[in-house]
């Protein structure tokens, strides 16, 4: 039998859905089981995306442009425009979702043995992506304590290499929702200028930012059009994540004459997806005002329980839809399938990815849990009345 | 600056695609292109595909299953089941077209340095996925004088190495349109069980096969299950290259439980895409035969045409709808641009694609172009009259 790649069995299993058997397995004992591990939101796709697509009346669905429909990289021109992004549709590659945007970027300036550094916990799929790629993630440590703030500069020079090519910044931040200042940004423009670095920027969080805080683009740092790329999405903007449709996005003319040969190799992002998304552009600001209002309220649920109960401890972030808390608990993996296994309250009980997932150092998120805001008021509360029953009886307490 | 990858660097640029402004600046001039270089049909996408779309009534557009909607799998066995092909729905991953899903397989079983052989001239974009997963393509030759049938075995040992992981075929193949027989398969078969080897076979252009003859799947040969792959597409069936959906099909479970980590990291494949492709497994037989008689006209009139041209000759293939042909020409990609850019016949002129981008051995192909049957037959025998005057005023002809 032929045998299979290295690099496929360095590819981590999906840490939010190992436990997938054990949430199915429970609701086959009739247990209600809420879930708060994925980044699947319930709110609806805006109509007038779906409308575009009941609307589709074309005879032949036919190929477009690699790098996308030119009629849609026109429109998000005007999209970035409102954000005080100014590209042209030059700049943009579409691709089927940001995972293949990113996997465009990664091929296009990295190499077997190349390292790109990314502040930890991150988004667990960046790690698929890199192995796919060949490249090595490079963690530094960003910490609870501060809120998951960007580490400090001197973090980042620890561990710069000449294999090191690339930054790599969710913002913001999935999984710990933190915003990251201008500030922080004006750092990080400073240590990709001294050692010319790419700046990969995933920004699909870029409209959920709460507490009167505005985003600020990697897009907007002075002096970086050869190094930035803009990593984006519709999936969460729109709650669409089905139409994979995502975007990369550089001023770099070398580095999109570079990406568009991988996008050329697959031939075209998915039509439909694009159609969708470039109606979903027209969304009225009235939807994103009630979605905010709802992820507002969410997070204060969450937040608000978690630091009720004893020994646990949350941030409370200012972006995105998720958090990551500390629980008195000794090993998040061992927790979250007790959680779906052994336990239950009134009938009910929850899922959550565990932190170990989102770090790349060993060890690291062992007391930590990563929780989406993607259910009703009604049923985050109900969840995190089960969190609070959960930890003061699961054997592996730790205080 | 930061500089770009080797392997960005390496990739090639779409063959088919390099021609694209030269073929503007003609039409700019008022001269009409007939488009024979690529492979976008101008076959309707069957009503009952686009219909699904158009009844879409989903209020979230979620994520599917990584390895696609489950239902959609199941009608899948159902289709492969009437083509005598006999899987589970586990046994099967979509992904955004067969492009996705060969990355996939890829991926999963090569790493950085291994080989891959394949009969030249083949589908361009195999090299792309290749560079794209630090493989190494091995060209073996096979002739325009055979019809490009099968290379013999010796040719085929000649280059195995203990770094070669497969070999990849294409049938119905593009761009030669030859059809496999059994006895060429079997031969196949011996050599994998020999050398313990992966078997990739592309089969998109399945139900295109004329005269009479049956497509004999590399899922129909005995002992295999662990070495083959077949990678399937919905874009040629159905004439709907833009929904993006494809697959990667195998028995080989470690395969599989290796290919479903990458999919799991893009997360999924498109829905809308799924939907109109679950919904095309209903197209009526009357549609494959009216498509299937259009292009047994298109590919007589391309082949009696050629054949009458003095020094040019071409094979009479099987299936899918390319040929390639051998024209009295120096430099196939310097008489593809002087088609477009000096050469007009009433008004008219025709874009092909030059072979030399199907070969990976330098300065193979050079006398030879594909051509794609994908216009009417009128529009056909006009493209044909304009090749054959192009060819006798040629500056280049060769005799």
């Amino acid at each position: 039998m032929p045998s299979i790649s290295e690099k496929g069995r360095k590819m981590p299993a999906s840490p939010i859905r190992k436990l997938v058997p054990f949430a199915e397995a429970a609701k086959s004992r009739g247990v209600k089981v809420y879930h708060l591990n994925i980044g699947q939101p319930d709110i609806e796709t805006p109509e007038v995306a779906l409308n575009a697509i009941r609307n589709f009346d074309q005879k032949v669905v036919e190929y477009s442009h690699s790098a996308g429909i030119l009629s849609y990289r026109k429109k998000l021109v005007e999209y970035y425009k409102k954000n005080d992004i100014h590209i042209n549709p030059d700049d943009i590659i579409i691709g089927a979702g940001a995972s293949e945007a990113i996997l465009f970027a990664m091929n296009s300036c990295m190499d077997q043995g190349d390292e790109v550094i990314i502040p930890e916990p991150f988004y667990a799929n960046y790690n698929g992506f890199a192995i796919n790629a060949g490249v090595n993630v490079v963690p530094i440590p960003s910490s609870i304590e501060s809120g998951f703030a960007l580490p400090p500069i001197s973090e980042f020079e620890k561990v710069i290499t000449p294999k090191t090519k690339a930054i790599i910044i969710c913002n913001p931040n999935n999984p710990t929702g933190y915003l990251y200042s201008k500030e922080e940004l004006e750092v990080l423009r400073e240590i990709v200028l001294k050692y010319d670095l790419f700046l990969f920027a995933d920004e699909v969080y870029r409209e959920f930012c709460y507490d009167g805080k505005k985003h600020y683009s990697v897009m907007h740092l002075e002096g970086l059009d050869q190094h930035v790329v803009l990593i984006d999405s519709v999936s969460k903007r729109y709650s669409a994540c089905g139409v994979r449709i995502g975007a990369m996005i550089s001023k770099n003319k070398e580095l999109m004459s570079t990406a568009i040969k991988f996008a050329q190799a697959r031939l075209s992002p998915p039509t439909f997806g694009q159609v969708a998304a470039e109606a979903a552009i027209d969304t009225p600001d009235s939807y994103f005002e009630k979605v905010l209002d709802e992820y507002l309220a969410r997070r204060n649920v969450v937040v608000r329980s978690i630091n009720q109960m004893d020994g646990a401890y949350c941030p409370n972030p200012s972006g995105a839809f998720y958090v990551v808390a500390k629980l008195p608990i000794d090993d998040a993996d061992v927790f979250c399938q007790w959680l779906l296994e052994d336990f239950q309250f009134e009938n009910q009980t929850v899922m959550l990815a565990p932190a170990t997932g989102f770090y790349a150092t060993p060890g690291k998120g062992l007391d930590e849990v990563r929780i989406s805001y993607v259910l009703n008021v009604n049923d985050l509360k109900k969840s995190m009345q089960c969190l609070a029953e959960a930890i003061k009886v699961y054997p592996g307490r730790t205080k």
